[in-house]
């Protein structure tokens, strides 16, 4: 059996909030990072190197991504074309194509970004995100939240949330007042997709910046999701399930409070900022 | 409250396994379509129209989810900037901007796309996918799978996946022989990450295709993960999640048998090919 597996965990300090007391501890956390995929092709004479595809991975077992993605984009179609694959730095990785081959660089030259419009796209760093915000600078929404609140989010979500219970296949993201009510919910397929409708509707509606909400978010919090959280000038979010460790770095760069594993009795703080305080604590 | 929830839910026939019994029934799925969204900028005289990106998302809130997605990269700054966001034909959504604002596209340059290689990019019909694999006319792998082998399936891939009880947020895709041994596995916190990783350890091991094996998803099969099998050759997909209504339309169309919503007693067929027997089960 061939089921080696990734060591890229992140342990992280996290508070664990646990009905109404709270304890630092720390929490392993899925690592996600860009990962760029180039190709070198052409004759000896004239070797020619393509980016392909940024796309926001946990690392280990890149070489496999890195051929599979080739493969199933129809770039290459056998294993016979690499002549070798191999990283050049850090989160970058080529794939070197046999002379004899040429890469149906037709599906490629779309140049195509394989996480849902991750923002990257090569600059290689968050930096590049956290300075687009327009809302990046201004004055940060002294609000409290109290505990109780948090609670009862996931569950005002699900009630509006109907499809999910149709199809356990759809995601939704939900705007809160600090006092708990629901003030907009989208749903899609696609997580990337349920917050886009979810602040564009906002946006239409003239609320931006998001400063004295809570944005909730029925999955996983991944880097992208912060990041357009980031874009719409969101103070707090919360998600039902896990950051990655990207999404907690992000957070903490654009000085966004992220709670994840919001259930009806618990949660973690993976950021809080200082202007936002969570009543009905009490600290062990 | 802004809440009004989309209706694209479709219903499909289905079977639905439970223990050793099994009987017909209908199933709602979200619904996936690609979502074409185009920008039309410049002065009166000389208005350009650009495609900026193709997503995969559940129909509805289009509008919100143009604006959404165009601010959230960057392209426009402000609701101020847009004149018009209407239907141009179905699932096409175009934003027509102000004469005198001029959309970031340095942004939109790269012409990115918001799902994860979806392979669509604007040829807009599943067509285009299923024509691509190499494997499509090989002859199809007559096998039987026992309806026990297929409830051990999601333990042996969690037993595995030791990441995930850390983390609860690593994806795995894994690859098990029709007797239900484990034999590749992949992890990332982008469920098609891992299973390109997959797909390209196979591939380097000259395994494809993969026509006499299981192929289990952690979570949901979107109809990327089913395009990606389709390449490899995959004849049976099991998701331990729901399956959208584009990707059982494509595996349908690909000819791979697809069960969803796999748990240790129960699962729903969504396709099953001939050459494919699940045994074991009493049809009622």
């Amino acid at each position: 059996m061939n089921t080696e597996l990734l060591t890229s965990l992140m342990h992280l300090p996290v508070k664990k909030v646990n009905g109404f007391s709270c304890r630092s501890n720390t929490d392993a956390l899925a690592v996600e990072e860009p990962l760029e995929i180039c190709i070198e092709y052409g004759d000896a004479a004239d070797r020619t190197t393509k980016n392909i595809s940024v796309t926001m991975r946990t690392p280990g077992k890149d070489e496999d991504l890195a051929v599979g993605f080739l493969f199933t984009e129809n770039i290459i179609s056998d294993y016979s074309n690499i002549l070798t694959v191999k990283p050049t730095k850090n989160n970058v990785i080529q794939v070197s194509l046999q002379e004899n081959f040429t890469p149906k660089l037709s599906q490629a030259d779309r140049n195509f970004y394989t996480t849902s419009s991750c923002g990257l796209c090569g600059k290689g760093s968050i930096d590049a995100i956290t300075t687009v915000s327009s809302f990046k600078n201004i004055d940060k929404v002294e609000f409290s939240v109290s505990v109780e609140t948090l609670y009862q989010l996931p569950r005002t979500l699900r009630a509006a949330q109907n499809n999910f219970e149709n199809t356990g296949g759809i995601h939704a993201a939900g705007l809160f007042s600090t006092q708990g009510e629901l003030l907009l919910l989208r749903e899609d397929v696609g997580r990337h997709n349920a917050l886009d409708k979810l602040i564009g509707a906002a946006l239409s509606q003239n609320w931006l910046p998001l400063n004295r909400h809570i944005l909730l978010l029925s999955g996983r919090a991944s880097f992208e999701l912060i990041q357009k959280a980031a874009m719409a000038g969101v103070a707090f979010v919360a998600a039902i399930g896990a950051p990655s460790s990207l999404a907690v770095e992000l957070a903490t760069e654009s000085d966004i409070t992220l709670i994840g594993f919001l259930k009806e009795n618990r949660f973690n703080i993976y950021n809080q900022t200082r202007n936002i305080k969570i009543t009905g604590i009490n600290e062990n």
